[in-house]
């Protein structure tokens, strides 16, 4: 897997969680996740999630965008395992870089007491997996109560290219331990 | 996936990670991650990671041990994210059961400062995919420096069925996430 | 799998059989077979097979409807097998409800004498399978001749919720089946 | 997938659920489903299904015996369908042949009243999957009440060579419904 | 694996690399390769690789295609192998028919010398997978230089209906590779 | 995949092609593809391809070997798939190193007019599957006609090790081509 921090600013609409967008965008024909700030702003004909069909919508001013496609691994079921585990290893980090916070993981969602600091979901396409992960950087246009990065003093940029580094990290692990274990057989 | 706590203390010596033990032990025909505590001293001829061949020895005297065998997803790559995701919400409940320690992950493995808390290992039978986890209950009988429940004051019972909810409620929300998700397309 | 009866009387069309169709109607994420009752008219666009694209029509006055999504199992051929099994045991049932009669299974199709029972598409989403399977509860409105629950004396709402039941009994089992089996090895 | 009889009498000990033995025996290199006739005499460390090592054996005088190995389709969760599927075809079969008999599938059994008509397994080895599906063909030796053939006055050679052409017209038929069929999209 | 030769000369405009159109033009459901000769024109709306739609073009006046559709193994990595494989196919074919021309397999092209010969492409539908691969007969209305049939002295049909036979052959000579070869264990 | 070239010589006896062999030989875990020069002389317990048990048996005293094993795409059919493009790009290989003989690739053998000049292998083990392909290097020990690199004037480690590469690099190309290819949809 190949990762890369996108410098421009681009609005997140959810066109972006589209098989080949990190291709058309950053010329990587493969797996990759990569990593951009901007706004969010999803309209509702590219909403993944049914249940957030009918919400108050997905929408902040300022957030860090993470998009991961997975033509290795097409199969829905890893891939929420995936997300599940992009969340855990997002807060791993953030109580590394914010000791003194409590961030809370539940499902694919990272929570600072009641402020919801994060949105994601996972989803396929008819080649590949795809999923968005975003964290608030700065307050502001969200539907709902948040939290953000510059509460918890951390600097986004940093923040990104280390959840970058530590996700290609463990994917890289992952496919080390596949490769070193000797299958067991029947009990009796 | 259902779950069971053993109330008897057992041995492990490694044969427990094996196709059907659980079935065999708790009746169980299916998927199904269970949890008891005694003793590990795991043989040669049962050792899974081939890391671990030549290394000090996988032994304690006092561990939580988890066993999760899984017929309906047998595959390795799966079983290693799974694993790394038990690992996280390990890590996550001990946060909440013992604010002050800092636990850390590093792949399947939990430490606490330069004491290991716990071993892990995933892998495959021709039926199935098998997860062992142990967390250290109390010092004693290993060949390396570890670190324990007893050390964070967190009662071991209460930690392993809370843990068993938990990883429960995990697989229930991926398999709700993976029904209510709608497919994207391409991108041009 | 869950299984659900809908009171509601429904005009099947063919665009029931789409992904999260259940999940709107009835509010499950997740693997179900639900069962309706009502008319059956199907869109040219919403034909699922071929080879009734030109064929006399699929319509029908009055049928008993099970729709089936399955997000665990999506691959298509063992959504035609649980097809299969769904048809025989639809045959079954008859069997015991209507003694008498000689119902016959060809393929995915019921016959009773020259008249046919039932009607039936297996297919898949780019996130599951699908099964539409319907029987005729009464006659009328068909472009072929038919044979109909009411002429075998069998209440269909009584039908229904007991197919539902054996469908989901059969799906338990398998799981079973598959949780308590020793691999074997090779012959010389 | 091919079809033989073998006319040579075999006694069927569970060893001939194994991977290659039809090619060792036939000479047929891929899918297979054969049928011979002999007794039935499982030895302990042959037994593939958990629940029957502590049973009361599984032996009878004179079965006819289907032996099915499959290399293009090795899961398991198939393999058990297509065993439930085989043995509601081989009640088809009985009911057409035996009309005033009542034969009842249960699973993957097949009774008659009180009578037990068949066994059946379904397991998996490292490059395939097998069924064992046996029809007592004359009473003796079994160690619970059986139902056989020969009191439904069904002539066995003839009744295991039309199992044998169901069974592959059945397979040809699905492997034509699955090329046959449009996928369907989304419900909104 | 059915193949067949269609007579009848048609326009490849991508359009026939879509699900059932071997179905809907020679009536085969189920895994085919077909073969007829005519021009090239794919519309940009057809074009399957992304790094062909901002190209010169896909087209040429008068070439051999062949059009394979799969449906019981619609992975796309296997596609891919498998068309890498119809491609040194072809060059080992045109090898023998013109042993003095130096035919060159560079990925899924051909090349005689700075002449590209032949175009592919693999893909995947929702329920199979696709793989055109065509190589130029004669002369004429290609964006690139080219090479044809014509310059090599091989007569188009017969290089065709060897192709389609060889590829059959070869399909046949894999599944029997399959089954028959022992599975190995453990280094240690 | 890594890809290795191992100076010192091993007497290939069968098994190097387990699991893990490479892991333990070059500490690669995960996928790879290794190649070394030594004799060959496979023990009958350790022979994959039940058609060589009965043979003259598997022996030669100078071969290039190369073994490959894959824990990411561990399906058999897959690995014979890889199997013949292997033999087919070494066929491709010695044509440009020595143009004036006439290699012919039949299945996964090399012949050069009626000396065989290759064995090859693939099967599976529970965690991967595994290649083995040898080439004869020069002449001697074998029980049939064979053909050696030696006779084409080939040097051995130079192939060897352009064999390596060529192999890596299709590798590559698979995954970048599965990477950027747009689905189809329905014909009609």
């Amino acid at each position: 897997m190949r990762t890369q921090w996108i410098d421009e600013r681009i609005v997140y609409d959810g066109s972006q969680l589209r098989s080949h967008w990190i291709l058309s965008r950053c010329g990587i024909a493969g797996d990759a996740l990569v990593a951009f700030r901007g706004p969010c702003a999803v309209a509702d004909a590219e909403i993944a999630d049914l249940a957030d069909l009918d919400g108050p919508g997905i929408a902040a001013d300022d957030m860090l965008h993470f998009v991961w496609e997975s033509f290795a691994h097409p199969d829905l079921l890893l891939a929420v395992h995936r997300q599940r585990l992009l969340s855990a290893q997002a807060a791993e980090l953030l109580r590394e870089l914010a000791p003194a916070a409590v961030v809370r993981r539940d499902g694919d969602d990272l929570w600072v007491g009641r402020g919801k600091l994060s949105i994601s979901i996972a989803t396929v396409t008819p080649v590949s997996s795809l999923i968005h992960f975003a964290v608030n950087a700065t307050p502001g246009g969200a539907p709902v109560a948040v939290a953000t990065l510059a509460e918890l003093l951390v600097e986004p940029r940093g923040f990104a290219t280390a959840l970058l580094a530590r996700a290609a990290a463990e994917q890289d692990s992952l496919a080390v331990a596949r490769g070193k274990v000797r299958p067991k057989g029947e009990w009796r």
